[in-house]
């Protein structure tokens, strides 16, 4: 029998109530934790149509099982159904939160309901209430943090700011005042149900089932990871930025609005650039070896980042090359609780709507203060633009007439990946089951990183290779363990993992089966809530639009083959549905 | 052979081409013209998934061969994507200026593509031309008619105010000033192409397939009309409001957002009241011996209106009950070119909101001023509550995190009548294809209208009659007569005129199939758009908050299972799907 029981928490906002349930076997020995056990729920217990903001609308926080296990770099994750796209969300974030969570006795927390004043949420060794946090409302993510810290000393917290609290479509779930659950407006559900925040704490040790078989696993974790050039060099030297410089190189380092792809002094913006400018040390989540956090400093401000999206978004995509510039917009971000990359994007849209003249403020792309002043008149929801720039580049675009111009999928933002650079990446941003994310399928690896691997400028064989890298991606983010471990972690290694800590006999082969499961099951979501073949496209500009200038120019995502035989291989139909029986194998259904 | 040749003109914007066309016969006889037309154009030419703004997107100005004909009570409908709620939308005005497109040579017009600054298409006499509009844009609907109307001596016009150009949701179509085709935000739809007018003048005749049996369908017609008492005494005296003291007494007329189904010194909303406080005189439309329209004043203030859903909207639903303040507002709207049934539902909503205590702004029930406040406000988009009133009631409500309290089926906000004192009409909401439109089968007419004829409390045989008026509706509809006719009208009498003037084999029993044929092939618009069973659904006060006075006291709507049944007799499946061979048995695919 496994110790992995699935214990956790069902509380109902309205009514306060906080009921301890135990999860059924099978659902976690099939879904595992975080994305999956996620999925799985919200599948489950709600029904499509119902609006995130609405009371039967559910937020659901998770850990994995190797969540807080000594060594095992931890993250717990975040689902709901996303204001932002309509699809469904999961949110994964580091730091010290998910393996507090767990040690403080649970293995997630299921809230339903909405409460009508400010509550937060906490929980000391398994010890869980509901109490009133009106003098928090109104607070950023540092002044909640630490007014929660000097009250509950220890404990690690999860937090909206003011974003989340305007139900902004940008607003994250902050924890350890750095850490962010950022995309899809995570944030703005939890400000729906007048949640704001959740506090943990505990010294509970996780049960191992098999502790022999566990320290041999956890040995060649480590030592594999400290042998690889990435998670072993280049990450805990320069960040996840380290990548940066190859991106701009091949011409697919989006900048001004993916209007060009390249950056003149992306150098600044690099994981190197980092290190000569700003950075004090290097940082690391919970259980971590690798340590790919920053801490930085620019002037008086100091804190965690920036990390390779934010320096995209709060850089390139706005023209700024200012490393100070975007450090000091991705602090901003983090205190009132917003979503870098969706933040950046938005603001970016705005910047190339008040170049075609339809917007009038001017908005000029390079301006580095401009972003900051935009953040702000988000965050607050500034009468006029603030209000428009808070509902995200696509509902942005779309107030002015050109909804075109917000470089999206499904309305949720591209990231720092121009896939006109890179077929498979085009690919993998448009069957993303929680809109343009480049986590779901990190084409960039075997497209662009690994050298002479695959032909970026390719779709051959595509969809084969984006459909294993999703199916991976899902598999190792349901064990709670950090995705960046991935560069040098192979199947067998997290199987061996999961099965020392579980008791649950998994294996290199069942485990790929871990992540089809889950991104069917999310599919499904998807698929009950309307979305079909024609949500898993791409904006005009990446389809229509050769890049002029750089080393990716001349070429468009040529989407429309590899979908088809994404399709195929996914045992899905032509509109992109799955077929009944496949979810019946699957155990989606 | 037909001389209904469906001869149109085709416009791209973007170039300012404009081509002459003729459509297929078969889909003419199929689909008749108007609504149905425009259902199997926009199916056939715009695929799923593409913006309402976007250059891609089609709207199409539709006449149905009975438009313009000599005592035809004729009507012009425009089709499109709706922005307010994605699905398929029709939107239906009479007036003259459908008679006069008829009658400048064209029986529809498909605009396709964005200008890149303002333009008015002018058509004279079968001469068609795209011209600058730099000077009306920014002009209001009387100003722009003025102007145009000046320059282009006894010509119609159909044109966009502040609130289509400013995008809103609520933005509708005025031709002839006061009349609208006025949901969904097609007004929006034409903002975004920079199209401010549409200018038609001509004096060709409509050909008439066979004279004589024309002129006995039309006699009979006509005499039908005079002797039925609704068309022929009380929408010629009282107008639509006539039926408004009805309903008011079945203690259905939703007053305060649907939070009460009576509404205290309703009478002076009333047809009567209209009579006794503010007419001037009767007016009619092109063609029409009923003249439901009323031209009234209040102080310097003259023209058109109130109609029944304008009193609920911007009267009951507010809270107001003076006839005078309903009035100024109507006029106010009709000036910016405002939706008046979507915007009184967006102030109700916003008056719940503040009631609530969620919105900062004090806009209290009954406060007629007020009203007139927020229309300006949402009309100019004044930067805060101005820009989320103009994106309608149920973005509003889910701006301050309370979607439910935006009464609405698929985003569109309900009309003058709470269903739940009337079971079938709640079904037709609910599976209305442009969101909660009371006008794709008026159930009222059988379950409170017409004396003892269907228990408007019970749900026994309801999906039966929904659906026989929703086709019959569409069948009307497509013919390009007023559906006020159907009040006397019966199927035979349609399809008598209908074959007379086009030579098609049209008879009593085809003529419904006519409705049948439209209405999946809306739903099928909808259905690849990803619309489904979830969508068909009610709001929760309606479905679970029984009234708590009146005669409809202590009933909410039993949808389920009129729904089940509902798609049953549709011969769709559980989910709502048409099942394939019934739509290619139909000729929709």
């Amino acid at each position: 029998m496994s110790g992995y029981m699935g214990k956790h928490l069902r509380v109902n906002l309205a009514t306060a109530s906080v009921e301890e349930e135990i999860c059924s076997e099978k659902i976690l020995q099939d879904f595992v934790g975080c994305r999956g056990l996620g999925a799985k729920l919200l599948l489950d217990e709600q029904k499509p149509g119902i609006h995130p903001f609405e009371r039967r609308s559910k937020l659901i926080f998770l850990t994995g099982p190797l969540t807080g296990v000594k060594g095992c770099p931890s993250r717990y994750s975040i689902t709901t159904k996303s204001p932002l796209t309509g699809t469904i969300l999961d949110c994964n974030s580091g730091g010290k939160f998910g393996a507090f969570l767990k040690k403080s006795g649970y293995d997630y927390i299921v809230f339903e309901g909405r409460a009508i004043s400010p509550k937060y949420m906490l929980i000391e060794n398994g010890e869980a209430e509901i109490r009133p946090a009106d003098d928090l409302w109104g607070k950023t993510v540092f002044e909640t943090t630490d007014a929660l810290q000097s009250r509950h000393p220890k404990c690690s917290v999860a937090c909206i700011g003011p974003a989340g609290e305007s139900l902004s479509f940008l607003a994250a779930v902050m924890n350890d005042k750095h850490r962010a659950a950022a995309r899809g407006g995570v944030g703005a559900v939890m400000g729906s149900k007048f949640l704001k925040a959740v506090v943990v704490r505990g010294d509970k040790e996780v049960k191992i089932s098999n502790q022999q078989k566990f320290q041999e696993a956890r040995k060649d974790f480590l030592d594999t990871l400290r042998k690889n050039i990435t998670t072993g060099e280049e990450y805990p030297q320069y960040g996840t930025a380290s990548v940066l410089n190859l991106i701009n190189e091949c011409g697919m380092f989006p900048s001004k609005n993916y209007q060009e792809g390249q950056l003149s002094g992306a150098y600044n913006l690099s994981g190197q650039g980092i290190v000569e400018k700003i950075l004090i040390r290097r940082t690391a989540c919970y259980g971590c070896t690798i340590g790919c956090g920053r801490l930085s400093r620019v002037g008086d401000t100091v804190g965690e980042g920036p990390e390779y999206e934010t320096c995209w978004s709060l850089g390139a995509a706005c023209g700024v090359n200012s490393v100070e510039d975007v450090f000091l917009a991705n602090i901003l971000c983090n205190d009132y609780g917003i979503d870098t990359i969706e933040m950046g994007a938005t603001i970016a849209t705005a910047m190339e709507l008040s170049e075609k003249g339809v917007l009038k403020e001017k908005v000029q792309f390079g301006d580095g203060k401009a972003v900051k002043d935009l953040i702000e008149k988000a965050a607050l929801r500034t009468p006029g633009l603030g209000d428009s720039l808070a509902d995200g580049a696509y509902r942005l675009a779309e107030r002015f007439g050109l909804p075109e111009v917000s470089i999206s999928v499904k309305k949720m933002s591209l990231t720092g990946y121009d896939p006109r650079g890179a077929q498979g990446m085009g690919l993998s941003y448009a069957t993303s089951n929680r809109g343009a994310c480049h986590l779901r399928g990190y084409m960039v690896s075997p497209e662009v990183i690994i050298p002479n691997f695959l032909d970026r400028f390719s779709t051959s064989g595509k969809a084969k290779w984006c459909i294993r890298l999703q199916d991976f991606g899902a598999a190792v983010d349901v064990t709670g363990l950090c995705r960046m471990t991935s560069f040098a972690i192979k199947a067998e290694q997290y199987a061996n993992l999961l099965r020392a800590v579980t008791g649950f006999m998994y294996d290199k082969d069942n485990f790929f089966k871990l992540g089809e499961r889950t991104y069917n099951a999310e599919r499904w979501f998807n698929v009950r809530e309307g979305f079909s073949r024609k949500d898993d496209t791409l904006p005009h500009r990446l389809l229509e639009e050769p890049l002029r200038e750089g080393p990716s120019k001349g070429v468009v995502v040529k989407l429309e083959e590899m979908l088809n035989q994404y399709y195929e291989l996914r045992g899905w139909d032509k509109e992109g549905i799955p077929v009944r029986q496949n979810l019946l194998d699957l155990g989606v259904l």
